[in-house]
């Protein structure tokens, strides 16, 4: 049996980006067309012409905290969605709460290319441990193992010795859900001295899955990968057998751009995900913003597929916080460094030494010989957040690459 | 919009009769080739025999208390299940555990005819609030909505502050659940001061849907009906606005048994359900015993439906008992009853007046002129159960009408 779920994964990334390219005018012409939305959002845009990153980079990011707020105003899905009740299988809640839509066609999330990455074949039982009740991840990982041809136990959270006799029972050949339940089902195997011989892989999400409890899955001969997966798109990136970051999903445009902003970083460069769903004629997000950060990984994977590979989830990326009562966003400061020609990169320090909030804009010039306004950025500063800060000068390439545009250091005693 | 899911629900019950009895032969061969507990189980029976009731009420019944034994002997679906791993969609657990399998054929369990009954149509959205996890029902709905065209909500159990809030935003038009679940919404909406004025259809099931729980439904302009399924069988038959019974489903072939026998009771006697799935190509059970009691209604629903009517749930037919420490079973009442064929009905009373048990047999001649053999009689209670009994002789027609075999009146202080 191949290694890679179909040709799209190994295919020449010129060809690629031709492929995605030639789909964006396509789905931003729907998307303006059947989700009112982006009707409003794109309304100056013709999609003709919107046929490279360089013009996909000037188009609104939409984030997904705004979603909250639009979806109230809009019942059910704020204008975004191309479908509505009974051309839609499913409609699901996440906190906030935000209702996604599942549209009808099978493998709708796209977690099959995903589970196949991660070792799971037609024919094999899935013990699904993700939660279907007023959530979405349960019905994601359902649809991908449907699609690809395997049985599902729906067992989703807790009733953990429960899953434990299930397992012993049906011999599932791998497990989905979160990696701490798995870490707790195969604890609670231990204490009723339950062997889980048939468990062999899995495919975890929804929470970090760092390398030591990889590690204790393998002594146990088990093989784990993660998926990054989110209710809006479905799947964004998986983990193959390279464990050389996360491989792009073949049906999503990914950029890393600039906390705050709709700006692409450069390669390598630590940002927020946003992703463009090219294949979802149901739900047709254009530069939809995560509020994740992660950063691109350069060269190709050893596994063979040539997509663009992230290092997978680096935090959050919506770092609005509060200083003296007064909202301060990322999109504040990349507002400020607009003003600077000169400032290459900036991030906003807020203490609170003596109890006073205290605000200091780290910048950092495009070059060494550049001359830095520092009166001018301190007014700017002042008239963009309302708030008095200081500034400090950094050197080229001195500030971390962490995607971090706001760093809240204050402590609460 | 018709009244009727299709036209089969309205077709000459002789025509009806002829397709279950034409499609009972195919079933049962269908079975014995492909699920090995049937070719044992009717091993010396052709299929092209088995071409009326008559010949059918002769085959095993098969109860759902077996299969707890069976499928332990025979992981997962004790040889009863005619698809494996990949053919099937799902494995579904239900307590004791009994594990069931659930097919990728559309409305597998066929819980549409009963939604579109119960006044579901195409572009309804459905508020599911049966669990999906590690237990039936919520997928068993599922795919009875997506097959009508509905969009579903899966809600699942609990969380009833978020079910409210839910509805408020997506407005449903209608719940399938528990009834006592949605008392609960609908209290939890009061107690907020939320309106759902949305919700206008209910589909219930899992327990007693009691006259007052419905009308007290209808002061809130919802109309609920209920649907009578099990996790083996799907959907055996659904209420319609009638509110006269409840129709038997298309797919199957329903019997009424003496309790602890495969012996069709008169019309109108209260006796087990037993039901042969004639459409299922996955799990073709064949006279399986439901363990539940109920009675056929005499002549035609006036919904216009011409299919058999039963009463509903009206108990649990499996009255097995301990008297002094020994196993007590109906079939072994319907062997004494067997060996006397004067005797019309009989019940066994079981009592402890004085701390100690006390049994006695209550039986019914087949008319008032005929003599009844008391010292045999007490002579078979002994010899079949191992225990010594009593004879009280009632008059026909006496004995409650409740598929009570064994009546047990012991009191634990």
């Amino acid at each position: 049996m191949s290694d890679h779920f179909d040709t799209l994964e190994t295919r020449d990334p010129e060809q690629r980006e031709l492929a995605l390219l030639a789909a964006l005018p396509v789905q931003i012409a729907h998307a303006k067309s059947r989700a009112p939305a982006f009707a409003r959002l794109l309304a100056d845009v013709d999609p003709r012409e919107i046929k490279t990153r360089a013009a996909l980079a000037k188009l609104p990011v939409t984030r997904k905290t705004e979603l909250v707020e639009r979806q109230k105003a809009a019942r059910p899905f704020g204008g975004f969605a191309a479908s509505g009740w009974g051309e839609l299988a499913r409609v699901i809640a996440s906190p906030g709460p935000i209702y996604e839509p599942e549209g009808r066609r099978p493998d709708w999330w796209r977690l099959a290319r995903a589970l196949y990455a991660a070792g799971f074949r037609r024919g094999d039982l899935v013990h699904n441990c993700f939660a279907y009740h007023l959530a979405p991840a349960g019905f994601m990982l359902e649809s991908g193992a449907q699609a690809l041809g395997c049985t599902v136990f729906p067992g989703g959270t807790g009733q953990t010795e429960l899953q434990v006799h299930a397992m012993a029972d049906l011999a599932p050949a791998g497990y989905v859900g979160t990696p701490s339940f798995l870490r707790i089902i195969l604890e609670k195997a231990d204490e009723l001295g339950v062997k889980l011989p048939s468990l062999r892989k899995a495919l975890v999400s929804g929470e970090a899955f760092l390398a030591p409890h990889r590690e204790a899955l393998v002594a146990r001969d088990i093989q784990g990968y993660q998926v990054y997966a989110t209710a809006d798109l479905g799947s964004i990136a998986y983990e193959t057998r390279a464990r050389a970051g996360l491989v792009v999903d073949e049906g999503v445009l990914v950029e890393i751009v600039r906390p705050g902003t709709g700006d692409p970083v450069p390669e390598g460069e630590v940002g927020e995900v946003v992703v463009t769903a090219l294949t979802n004629a149901d739900y047709p997000l254009i530069r939809f913003g995560t509020g994740d950060l992660s950063a691109v990984l350069p060269g190709a994977s050893p596994c063979g597929r040539t997509n663009l590979r992230i290092k997978g989830w680096m935090g959050r990326a919506d770092q609005t916080t509060k200083v003296k009562g007064m909202f301060v966003h990322p999109g504040q400061i990349a507002a400020i460094v607009a003003r600077h020609p000169e400032i290459a990169k900036a991030r906003l320090v807020v203490e609170n030494p003596d109890g006073n909030d205290r605000m200091t804009l780290h910048v950092e010039p495009r070059s060494a010989d550049v001359a830095i306004a520092a009166e001018a950025i301190i007014a700017s500063i002042r008239d963009v957040t309302k708030l008095r800060g200081e500034l400090v000068l950094r050197k080229p390439g001195e500030l971390a690459n962490d995607g971090k545009v706001i760093d809240d250091l204050r402590r609460i005693e």
